[in-house]
């Protein structure tokens, strides 16, 4: 288990300096994960910009937000955000919250984001508003107490994505790879419909083609391609890139075999 | 023919990051050539996003669409694009399938892709639209049986680009060289008529002009020009730009004499 | 003191680095800071590029705008922006002046720049505009004679941000840290509120949203969390980031034991 | 005199790769000056993107844009524009043609663009539009023959910057520093206007403002304070920029000293 714990935290810590190397994260925001092998834990960083998170950043926490050991640094104070969907929502297994560019246009104007390519139907065929002042009237619009952060978890309901309206998005996946495609293929999708917008028509996927193509697209084989795409672009980015020496740890001698009789042909 | 192959391979990979490092591609879409010595056969990635292409990652497959050989690692789903091109247009022997940002929109829109400067002529006279929901209804939106790869090469027909509504877009050339000019220029071409448009007029080339100035920059001169340039750039990216010693290494000895005569001027 | 202000005009080259390095500010703009133990004096740059200064670039200032000693190097013609406002303003330990792409929109149409997310209402509740021509007529449009500044000065009242008509902008802030997170997210604002209008609809914080979200964000938290992500920006940008060994030198021995037990739990 | 000429290739060579490298040129456009000592001749590059070109690759040319020796390599096929402009301006001493981005979208919509903010003031008072199809009918866009360069440089008349509809903009300079300025400015001003045109109002500078500002921003400090930005930009992009080295090379030891002095204070 300190294994399987230890795995955890270094894929967590990778998965959020990976979603802000795409942009989505900027100083504020978070990714979260339930804890590998505890239902009833989850798993967050110390308050620090997402590009930065380390493995050794990461605590642990219950479902209600409460660390299980006291912290000695700072912590997030919308934790909740994330102990809250964990708390209702069985099936969800990370969580990201994030201001990106693209999507707070949508939260400042409601206007309705909808899936208008196959790679953007991964974010769920609704995406439902949540608004801050509905039930807490005038607030610094944080998601800081139980009780707002379960209103978001209910507004979000069985759906994958919710917009907060002046303030960002929460978006849910069942591993932190499915978290990453959807929240940032949902960021490009908002850019897109923006333009599209500006060019004059929103023709956008009807309900049927957003179950086929979000399902299709949430499959291993496009998960996991563009997991390792930008995986190498944070790589690239943090300077731990090294083309050559890479093809040679990730060829085994047995492939370059087959190249080589490929090359014969 | 060994060499020419390998020679294929590499350049085949080549592109596909460079188009890549351009911003054109993403964790997905995918670039093919038709094989060097044998048309009836293209070559074409393992599924993986383009910008980490490697020679050894391409494989080779028939018009239809197979395999030569049975492959041990995931293959692109949507390859029947490139087959299907390839068979009905033997003038075509390279082709890039994308999603690139300043394209989608005319996608979601439905609005007419035209050519507003005489670098995004090469996009071709005229940019057919390709809509899978006519013959297919509702889909996951991909390219991924042979007839809808068919429908789409029809859909293109003579010319060299197709926009697919709520998709992408499909580009074709007589090499790849060709192929990266016209793909990368039409998405720049894209963007500046968004702007254009939200100025409030689209004076946009007409036939004839878009004609002489397609055909005026698919010459050698102007598509290898920008193949260096792009082809530096993606060194620089990949870390592997030392301009002192290409400079040493492209400056042949009697050059370097006309030089110095020069400044003797 | 000698210690203080080393300390303090290594910060303030590292501020004005800092926010270059964000896109606020470009070959032009400059960033100031009130003398760390005397009030009556600021320290600025010489003239240069922002993302440029070094320490050894800070020249001393009275609040006539006087350089303290003769210089021997170029100065900036509008820092009596920065000696006015000190003067006015005994609160203000900062200032900012800059020309950022997305607040340009708003001093050229005059549309009112508003809070749109809690991130941007640190801006301040209220942000007026100044326009030279009210008082001085045509102009170069350079706020370089003292009763310019004071105009400036007298326009930004009790605000923390003015817009400056066809200009740019100015930023007050009570440290450098709050100064970086006001002026950064001030244009990230900017830049939100335009594409919500061209969504149709800019849904602003109201006066108490903005007041609270404003107080929470420039707390010492939230502020010294972005100061600390967009140093490290800086130091990637500039070649000075070596994860590995920060890390190292940023865990004290005791943190490493207590990690080291939360892998064993 | 050869030192002279040796001096002028490399900074020539290093203003193509400045500009490029601010985003204004990509694989096409080009930049030229008039030789340093002779009136009736300028230098320019090779045929090769902007941002590749080094001194070696500066050729020269005679005003009716005849290379004084036989060349080995291709040509620009626009020269013609560099030929004529000096021909017909003697004051002018230096020449950039290219598609920036955010000029294009007004040289095919053929709204006005309009200095709207100090730094843009530098374009000139106006900024003419020319348009191939007046003299010459359907062409493939380029400036490629005496006539079609002459024409050019009448629409270009006293002013300093001219709008090539659907193609681009040539831009003129006094020196090679202050083309780089009006030529950088005026793209960012670009696309200043457009956002401001999105947000519903152009206010630009009036002319006596415009007048003021832009021989302002000419003089030497504005400038050259400029380029030592960009060209710090392009140090670092080419990897070539070693802070510490280069701030010991520019402390001379007597400004050390006044610096330690300063510290005593």
């Amino acid at each position: 288990m300190p294994d399987k714990l230890a795995a955890a935290r270094a894929l967590l810590a990778r998965a959020n300096r990976l979603i802000a190397n795409e942009g989505v994260l900027d100083a504020f925001g978070h990714v979260s994960m339930r804890h590998p092998t505890d239902p009833s834990r989850y798993l967050l960083s110390r308050s620090r910009g997402p590009e930065l998170v380390q493995p050794e950043d990461i605590l642990e926490y219950d479902l209600e937000s409460q660390p299980l050991k006291p912290p000695t640094l700072r912590m997030y104070s919308e934790r909740v955000i994330h102990g809250e969907i964990y708390k209702a929502r069985p099936d969800v297994h990370a969580v990201c919250h994030h201001h990106a560019a693209s999507i707070l246009p949508f939260c400042i104007s409601g206007a309705a984001l909808k899936p208008v390519y196959h790679l953007g139907a991964t974010m769920g065929e609704a995406v439902p508003f949540w608004d801050s002042r509905d039930e807490f009237g005038d607030t610094n619009l944080l998601v800081a107490k139980p009780e707002e952060g379960a209103s978001l978890a209910r507004a979000l309901g069985p759906h994958w994505t919710v917009l907060m309206r002046r303030h960002g998005a929460t978006v849910a996946g069942r591993s932190l790879e499915e978290l990453a495609f959807r929240t940032i293929y949902a960021a490009r999708n908002a850019a897109l419909q923006i333009e599209a917008h500006m060019l004059g028509h929103v023709g956008a996927l009807n309900a049927q083609e957003t179950r086929l193509a979000g399902g299709h697209n949430l499959g291993a084989g496009p998960v996991m391609r563009a997991w390792e795409y930008w995986s190498v672009r944070l790589d690239k980015a943090e300077g731990n890139f090294h083309p050559r020496a890479k093809a040679a740890a990730q060829k085994p001698p047995v492939k370059r075999k087959t190249k080589s009789k490929a090359r014969r042909k």
